[in-house]
């Protein structure tokens, strides 16, 4: 098989710790499995900011779209909040997803049979939850312009943010959502606030749309995002597949990643179009964020970055058995009883990200 | 007693059904507690739209201007979503917070210890929640211009709406949430999404520095919308007092009032601004929605909208003793063991709408 370029990126906070883990599952595979990869590692968010005064620098983001794949950490450590709002961390991610038009983000919020008593939520309400959420990423109030601050005549001043979606960015995330939803349980919710948002009333009638014209066996139902919110708490198991714009989607995806109460075990994935060659540009991260709280402690959670490098090997390396073994490693581990401490319970053996990730190697 | 001017807008969906409860609760004040109304009773929503083609009538938005209080039931009945945006039973709750400048929504969670079985979280996870979060409603995204559905010379369309936030809104909103905190526990956490929004950053600097001029004294923590959505599931007993905008605060107020498992137990108060007079207008209203779905059933909880003329009684009319009398009979009623279908859980008895408000008077 031919190698492949994959770009890295750890971040701040928790990112470089736990990808850590990730490069010594990677040696594994290169020494056992004969995966051939070209490397590069770059700094991103606080990391970048530290060394280059910036939160990404031009040439990551040309690396990025050279790659096969990007497989990033996190970033948004608080101690940068000084460098001002065009310098801060989290314009690394921004930029990534913007610049490479990864439209769609996939995050599953998915429980862990073994890890049900971390949930907060009662087991017979979270058991067997397996949910998708599309999210648009490129789009919505992150990127609509006029956007800033401006101070008025009387010394005053004015937060403004745009939220734009056009029929073209809906159609192609709700394409995203039906696809998926045809090879799981083939039940698509869109999420809009319609009642009102006119941009929402939009999303909704080209929702409609496309099911009518292209996927009519698709059972399609809308859901106001307050109502959603409530949902995801009273009955999860309602799911399977939901499709939401970027700033419902960064609050409903957390949401439902936290019932499973395994957020530190979810991977994601973000994907752009299909170019002509029949490539796409795609990068996988954990869905929990930088967690400056306990960054350099050494107890994170390795298991969502490593899962997320399994989703690469799957997604854009076309190694499905390796993605399956790692997979199968983590299930091993947790049945095991070992647990990094963001989903400890009773009975089990608690470790830090280090072991963890040994554990995980051992077992491969 | 002065007679007091009462506004009374049962909306569509479960609104009237519930608000007939409440009519129940009135007759026994006037006849055993020497309550003076002059009660004025008008459609709104649906049922204006029935009748008079418009969600609200400008007489009914004077007749809510002159009152002391307004008494909302619920408006959203899907079944009017054909008569366009502008005309939506939604616009009616819209124009009245927006012309009456009913800026600050308090939306309290609190758990009912009788009810902590019918929450989908573990006991331990809820019990003796009590949260009161703060939302803004004259203002955010919306209300903000520009906004609407444009057709693009390419034929596709483009949704608009504006997130704005001046500092005066802001400030007067924060100023009652840390009024809140201050007889409570102290404590302020203020939501926003400062890292990835203008007007989130906005938000903050002006919540921080008002903490520092006026309320040095109560505690306050900023957190990420995204974040906060998490930890309302994980830990929500964190929490006291939560003030944030129009948005967010329609997501994670319905969030928190759903993880108490008492949705149609949770009453709200929308107030204005003190006047020259010393008099504020106020609505109050259930959390819950119209409930197009179980409507006419006689089946939905009436004691949300019974808490809220408690609220009512007490915030506007200025009798506490009567709010107290209401809020020990729906106590008692549930010690008793009545449930609707909302609440109910093992071994109680399950009675309808009428039948709860009945309970309630004979509690009285
Ligand atoms: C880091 C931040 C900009 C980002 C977002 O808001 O999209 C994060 O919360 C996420 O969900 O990936
Ligand atoms: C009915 C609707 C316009 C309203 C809102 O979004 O504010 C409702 O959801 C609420 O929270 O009071």
């Amino acid at each position: 098989s031919e190698t492949k370029k994959l770009l890295v990126l750890p971040g701040d906070g928790i990112g470089p710790e736990v990808m850590r883990e990730v490069a010594k599952v990677v040696q594994w595979l290169q020494a056992a499995r004969g995966l051939k990869l070209d490397i590069a590692e770059e700094l991103v968010g606080g990391a970048s900011l530290a060394k280059h005064g910036v939160p990404i620098r031009d040439e990551v983001i040309a690396l990025a779209k050279e790659a096969d794949a990007v497989l990033f950490g996190s970033v948004g450590d608080p101690a940068w909040a000084h460098v001002g709002f065009d310098r801060r961390p989290e314009v690394a991610i921004l930029r990534l997803r913007s610049e490479l038009e990864l439209f769609a983000n996939l995050r599953p919020a998915k429980v862990f049979d073994a890890l049900i008593d971390a949930s907060t939520l009662k087991p017979d309400v979270v058991r067997g939850l397996d949910i998708m959420i599309v999210r648009e990423t490129v789009g919505g109030i992150y990127f609509g312009e006029p956007r800033g601050i401006e101070t008025l005549p009387d010394g005053s001043r004015r937060g403004v943010n745009t939220e734009v979606y056009t029929t073209g960015e809906i159609e192609r995330v709700a394409r995203v959502a039906f696809d998926l939803a045809r090879v799981r349980r083939n039940r698509v919710t869109s999420i809009e606030k319609c009642n009102v948002m006119e941009s929402g009333l939009l999303w909704k009638e080209v929702v409609t749309d496309l099911r009518q014209r292209v996927y009519p066996d698709v059972e399609l139902t809308h859901m106001l995002a307050d109502n959603c919110a409530m949902q995801l708490v009273r009955n999860p198991l309602q799911f399977d597949v939901l499709v939401t714009g970027n700033l419902f989607g960064d609050l409903l995806s957390d949401l439902a990643a936290m019932l499973t109460g395994s957020l530190g075990m979810l991977p994601s994935a973000t994907l752009g179009a299909e170019q002509a060659d029949g490539k796409r540009h795609a990068l996988y991260e954990p869905i929990h964020g930088s967690a400056p709280d306990i960054a350099g402690k050494g107890i994170a959670n390795p298991l969502a970055q490593i899962l997320s490098f399994a989703m690469l090997l799957r997604y854009s390396f076309d190694r499905e058995a390796d993605a399956v073994l790692i997979e199968t490693a983590v299930s091993n581990v947790l049945a095991s009883g070992l647990r990094t401490a963001d989903i400890m319970s009773e009975g089990m053996a608690r470790v830090g990200t280090s072991v963890m990730g040994d554990a995980v190697v051992k077992e491969l």
